[in-house]
């Protein structure tokens, strides 16, 4: 098993640090901050988001010498650099003398300043001035030995209406299209007279416009994640030329809705992430999107970029994380391919709309917190660490398709049922697989399938080319392939195949004729085919034609009744699976079980509920992670005849593991 | 009896077919659509709806050559048409060349061009070139035989709140209140200090502006109805100067908010509706939207111009229709006095934002579907029947009024309760007599009474100008008046009367001091005065002085128990009713019971509780549609001593009427 | 103990009167009006509300002649007149001719002409074209006898956000700050690179804007309170210039979120307030209203401006005030310190938004209605009250403070919960005091401490610059404190304190680290030390550690368990409490009576649940007012040794005091 080279091999550990905003503070505090990351064992801070108008007061004004101070300070005392570029907010000088940089809200209306992420993307005077403080940065500071990465921006995030972004738009769809008639035809434009004759006519999806184009309303997200991640580009690019060596990356949200991250990943070095959680999350959930993000460039290891040590502020309710959480959600992380532990924040604004945001130092400015202290212990145990875990890959025979123009065509489409959750869906799948202890790879629809013995499609609504024919030769060569409901209905531009499944009923061996909706207080049945008992089912039912596929289970209820809801096919040397209807969880425990078992793909270590154990391994060692989510202490009994060291304990492991409330530990088998 | 005429001589038999929508699709697709058409014995095709780019792709460029085909093949086929001008959504080019066209929001913002019926109804250019095209349309096509009706635009709908929609209101209140100082009075602006002193300081009652003055809000709702309706006339006598033979309507929808049908009634040659009940409606709601059509020319029968095969789309929920339902449904609207039998849509588009609307011929464009089937089945049934139901009138006793000026100024109104929900206060009265399988008809402000036995006026908020009088002397004259609380209140431009229940005081004998309203948990009780028993009500109370009635019922609590609750007066040779809350169904059911035997006015058959029976009656023929609105199959006793003959069936029937779920029978007293 | 003087020294009695728009009628009702009034017992009309296009309906047009006939009639009918500038709501020609009379909303868009307090506070048209008809009414109508006060405008209440207040505001902050670096040090503005560099960059807090200042946020509000009060100032002066011994004000709105009133306080010369609980408000929710403004001007007592006769109309259920309760809750008020029992409004007007509004004249005219009869009863029966309460004192030992501009910092702050509910979290701790039967005064931020044995401040998030000086200087001398959650967090420019609760930590004896927030379906416990039992808390919960303070209780439950939840700390003579987490309503009722008890603080009776006791108390007399809030009668036995006269009843009572539902009774002791 071979592994992934540290992020910066100048810094062969864990990363532990965060999101530092010295220019918030006055120059004393920066001393004492100095001195408490060393107490909280941080290696690495983030400066520079947000700092343009502390760097450039005016157009023709640049003020250096506070981030020259701060860093050397950092440099002194031998912490490392994140070093971000300030162009998630615009100062305020730059919106007044450029209106074009100011976005326009989903009517067309410009908005005002204020805020962040508040730019239009294609705005010349934006793009101007951040490639150029993005160059003037890399220019100043390129040459520091403790600079680890270069943070480019922050959270990319809105969407923008205006005539800017028409025209560039217009231009983006002449690209795709070449021609109009082209653009008329694959868009469906004679329902409702909405033929275009000039491609001056095309506008973008305002709320007050044009909704009834669902091609419109998907190539337009598609463009705006282009234009934004232009944005990114143009910065990259300038840092790029003056120090190639530096790794470039921005920080993603997981599945946020408005950019296609599968894209924007091969333009980042490495994928870095903000993990957010709502205090109550389920673990599977949270599982899931470190897998996404350890998915993006096809399991290289990703960035934690930002985490609350603490509690959020911006949710209804936000609650603390529990003593133990944070040291059991970093390591959640770590288990799913993290090389890095980050906050965001390291010291609590004392005005603005964050400053009720958890930080590692609070408004007391304090030492003797819990979460300082909890910060600091976890941040001694990762030196421990040392590199250990850096570069360690997660090898999964099992993977769970995901895509963003999949997402957007099923947000787009009216019915059968509104809304549609694609995005539960998909964890819902792939909490069942999660809770089997295997590894899991969350795969996309350009993404190799060769490399697994499973694949799951669920919700599959559009189908991009060529990836039909993909797995119909995958499994034709021995895959196992899953899809569900509302699956190889439209094209890329959300033309409905005249028949669905689409592209898939051969490999399928079915045909859907009906697609019912049911109330949320309706349910039907999945009546297994072999007497093996019954689950329940909701929200939408297909209505199938085997047509060559084996009935494995039908429905219970309804006119419907007896008619095919699970099919199984052979195809060549593989199989393929539909499950018709939005299954309930404790269905796909067993479906997937027994597709498991049947691959011989079994858990890493059986556990008792609330236990999870992944998989990272290198060239010297297979690390078990194995994570406590229950409140309660917990035993795990461990194979016999197998001698486990715990990297986080003391050292050798007895035949159970110990578990304390929320408790973590690295097993490494000892061979 | 005598029988109304065929809608159009040459077709004297039920219409069935539907929109069709060619130019989406290929040529090819047209062949395949014909033969289909007549397996689904698809007699008349709606075509042309949403044609406008595809017949002017720009202002002088006309692309006849398609239309000229598919109506070639229709023709070849046997197949009538039913032509609709397009312009129920105007061209992006239009928009794009004359910004007039499109509409204002209600804050008086222009909307972007999308979507459909997004015109202003007081633009010149629209009007201009929708006369244009549907002047083209009958010199073109207005000789084909087999053209059978004229279909304007479609489901005229949306308001606009521009400019030039501004200046035209002004001009329509000069018409109305001929001086401004008319106009104030009967606005009452003094209230706010709102008197206008210059006609031009009139506006729309922006959402951002004048909601205050509810005169104002309802003459804006009555003049943007007659501004759409002169589109439509517009286009209407552009059409009858050409094809003065061929009978032309537009399609309604239901109890639509923003039209006045009853005005609209008066403009088209048969009424022509799109019915879309949810998936759970009530039938005696679909049957009230019916009797409402057939009320709208008063008794002439109607076309059921859309309704689904299948499924909706655009609900939360879009469960499909179950098996027999649409069969059920049409007949439904068959027994209220439809002549036709139409779907929305005849092939799904394989785009935009309908494309999960059921249809005849779904995404797989196979006739072997379960829709197809039960399509084509009912198909060769309504050809069965021929002329048997065409023209037969529904001879009624009961009348119901429905009134969209008073349901606009019952929305209109702050307090009581807010809000008031008119429409199902109506609908609740009418179930309560639907139960009873007595014919009703719904009725109007200006309908004639002499026809009634039995007039009942829910909620009848805003009184028009000589209908009190006209129901004094009707009463006076015999005649059994029912009215509500929250009743005679206003005046047409929504000034109060002083005293309630205004110009009905005399005749219902009574005068309402206050009115209480109660929060959804509460509840009163309607305590019979012949101790027959007591009932629940809700919502609104009227306290009620007896000035002359009789005392049926009194409240059971609170600090107006004891007090009239509802009444009866004697008024010459008649009577009147008065019924002070919102009761329960239970109640209703029992008031409606003995009003009804008191007049004689029993049921056409009596049924188990879902299956109801209607009357069409013809100079040759009495026909009984009996429907199971039930899942389960339904035994009918029928009366002795009468034979039957089923017209959907083998024949003669027994002393036992055998329903299957959701089955008809459409009798024949055999005399 | 002294008197306050009656509001004029003309009217020393209570003023039993209203709104009154006889504009809005033609003459011939004005007669009716007027003989209505003296059978109501009306002593006061309150006019010109208004009526501003009825006075001038045209620039330069003036139409004096209504008025003087009205005013001339209710002098001839000896009724007193409560005079109102017209200016709550512009004519329209003022909008048409001058659009910077027209308010913009939270995105900066000019609002269309329409409803009322539409104007914009800025604009040098209104406030030009205001003082002149201000002027006009003082010069006509000052000399005469009976005008008792002048009515300006009428319930200021909405903010705007155009050019002109941004300009404004600018000047004003511009006053505020000094200089921009002051500004953007206290608006903490190098969060998210807002720093301004120029005055002219700073704009309102426009929703598609900036919102993420929090002090821009709080001083748009401070700014736009204070930008109205000019408005009421400009007018005010105008007229006293006129009639320096004539009484002004305005009414306000209770709690409204808009105006801190205690800073419009001092510039009325009677505060003057509208009260319109909804129909099932808690009476301790109204109390503390009436408290409340009693408080404003430190004691003084109030005018209950408007209150309605029987019911709403505005909210979603508008149910009448049942019999009794217009009584009861009009002495409520008097309990609490108004002198007036005042109506919205005199007759209900025929047309406009608030014609369901109840009203002392109903649309019937008629004055033998419940609500006539009730109003006049209780007219005659504060008639022969005379002056007995007029200038009464309410001598309180208690204070609880309220503060608007805490208010508006704790709604802009984003986390730990949201929303925090300020408002109902006071009501919830005077609720508490209110229903032990002591006087309560709703204190302010700059109130004298001095008069006070126990100040509770409910959540003091902002702390202003000296309170927390003066608490501990009033503590130090014997002062008993009590605080809570969320205090002490923020400055007036909402900077965190380094630590929490800020400059209370010395008083209070404690620190808080963390805040906790629970889901709505979570609750911990308060765990009385002294073993005396548990109470559930909610919401909010601070981790505290003593430094200095008793623990009298600590969490029952989460890692927290065990931690202080309830602190003492004796500071100099006095004591300070802490209440770290929103307790429930029994937690406050026991804590609150052991305080009390302590402090010699006892019941001015001991009531059955649901009866209040309050006291006014003058030169001559102290006047115990007992009101039954409970549906069912209610003894209430009177403390045995003393004798007590009832004002409202026969005379001398007895060992018990009978009380029928909804009963008042004033007692006063016989000595």
């Amino acid at each position: 098993m071979p592994s992934y080279r540290p992020i910066n091999s100048r810094a062969p550990f864990i990363w532990h640090g965060g999101d530092y905003n010295p220019e918030q503070w006055p120059p004393e505090v920066w001393d004492e901050d100095v001195l408490l990351m060393q107490q909280a064992h941080f290696n690495i801070a983030t400066i520079g988001v947000f700092s343009w108008v502390s760097l450039q007061p005016a157009e023709d004004s640049w003020t250096w010498g506070w981030l020259d101070r701060v860093i050397e300070k950092l440099a002194t005392a031998g912490r490392n650099i994140c070093l971000a570029t300030p162009t998630a907010a615009q100062p305020a000088w730059m919106s007044q003398a450029y209106p074009d940089v100011l976005r326009a809200d989903d009517r067309g209306r410009r908005v005002h300043h204020g805020g962040r992420t508040n730019y239009c993307p294609n705005s010349p005077n934006y793009r101007r001035l951040a490639v150029q403080i993005a160059t003037k940065l890399a220019e100043r500071y390129g040459d520091l030995p403790n600079l680890l990465l270069w943070h480019v921006s922050n959270e990319y995030a809105t969407p923008c209406y205006c005539e800017l972004c028409a025209q560039a738009f217009r231009g983006w769809l002449q690209q795709r299209y070449g021609s109009l008639d082209e653009l008329n035809a694959r868009w469906w434009t004679r329902f409702w007279s909405h033929t275009y004759t000039d491609w001056t006519q095309i506008e973008p999806p305002f709320a007050d416009g044009e909704r009834n184009i669902h091609g419109l309303t998907i190539d337009y997200r598609r463009f705006q994640s282009d234009a934004l991640m232009e944005c990114y580009k143009l910065e990259r690019d300038a840092i790029r030329a003056i120090t190639p060596n530096i790794p470039i990356t921005t920080n993603f949200m997981g599945t946020f809705p408005h950019l296609d991250y599968r894209a924007w990943a091969q333009e980042v070095d490495v994928i870095a992430w903000d993990c957010y959680p709502w205090p109550k999350a389920y673990p599977g959930d949270i599982a899931f999107l470190h897998d996404l993000n350890r998915g993006l460039k096809d399991g290289q290891p990703f960035m934690l970029m930002e985490q609350t040590p603490s509690s959020q502020n911006w949710q209804p309710v936000n609650a603390l994380k529990r003593p133990g959480i944070l040291r059991l959600w970093s390591y959640l992380a770590v288990a799913h391919g993290a090389d890095t532990v980050m906050y965001f924040q390291w010291r609590r604004g004392r005005g603005g709309s964050e400053k009720f945001h958890g930080a590692v130092v609070e408004h007391s400015g304090r030492n003797d917190t819990r979460v300082f202290r909890e910060v600091s212990e976890l941040g001694a145990e990762l030196e421990r660490l040392g590199d250990t875990t850096i570069g360690a890959m997660t090898p999964a025979r099992v993977g769970v398709l995901f895509d963003w123009n999949n997402w957007w065509a099923i947000d787009a489409a009216v019915g059968p049922i509104n809304p549609k959750n694609y995005v539960e869906f998909v964890r819902k799948h792939y909490a069942a697989l999660w809770r089997k202890n295997v590894p899991i790879d969350i795969i996309f629809s350009d993404s190799d399938l060769g490399r697994y013995d499973l694949v799951i499609a669920p919700m599959l609504y559009l189908v991009k080319p060529g990836l039909a024919e993909r797995i119909e030769q995958w499994v034709q060569s021995g895959g196992t392939f899953v899809a569900t409901v509302f699956s190889g209905v439209a094209d890329e531009t959300d033309l409905a195949f005249e028949g669905y499944p689409g592209p898939f009923k051969q490999v399928l061996g079915i045909r859907v004729e009906e697609i019912d909706a049911l109330y949320p207080e309706q349910h039907n049945q999945i009546v297994m085919a072999d007497g093996s008992g019954s689950y329940s089912c909701a929200n939408l039912c297909d209505i199938v034609y085997a047509e060559g596929a084996q009935v494995l289970a039908t429905y219970g209820e309804d006119f419907y009744a007896g008619t095919p809801v699970v099919t199984e096919n052979s195809f060549g040397q593989g199989r393929a699976y539909y499950i018709a209807t939005d299954a309930e969880a404790s269905f796909l425990d067993d479906f997937y079980g027994h597709l498991l078992e049947a691959q011989g793909i079994t858990p890493l270590l059986p556990t008792p509920t609330g236990v999870e154990v992944t998989l990272r391994a290198t060239e010297q060692r297979r690390l078990l992670f194995v994570l406590n989510h229950n409140a309660e202490a917990t035993q795990v009994p461990l194979p016999e005849g197998q001698r486990f060291r715990d990297h986080l304990g003391a050292g050798p492991v007895g035949s159970t593991l110990d578990l304390p409330p929320y408790g973590v530990s690295i097993l490494e088998v000892q061979e």
